[in-house]
């Protein structure tokens, strides 16, 4: 397992932080999703070999949030 | 086209509301996503022979949102 934080612009409330975890939470390799409302951080335990960091971007991005870091 | 309207829960902001709209946009046939946030409603103009019903739920559904109606 390993640790990411991505900073995610767009959510700005308790729902947006829901949608950002529903999309990330069925991705294969995605272990655990931590969103912090204040600040956009989305933190991410996965398994590197299972799931690439570009995918978790991708699936933030198709559902209408920006990942800016 | 048609125009339909579904009842969608846990849309609290414009974030959510720009979330809705994002997974609906791109599906083939889908004309125009009109939401109101109050009252939760979701307005879609389509084309009836490219695009199901179920398919704008399904898209609801994995982007944290519940269709109620």
């Amino acid at each position: 397992m390993e640790k990411i934080t991505l900073v995610v612009k767009g959510m700005t409330c308790m729902g947006c932080v829901r949608s950002v975890k529903t999309v990330l939470e069925p991705l294969a390799g995605v272990a655990n999703v931590d969103i912090t409302l204040d600040g956009g951080l989305v933190a991410v335990e996965l398994d590197p070999a299972l799931v690439q960091i570009d995918q978790l971007k991708a699936a933030i991005d198709d559902a209408g949030y920006e990942v800016v870091a």
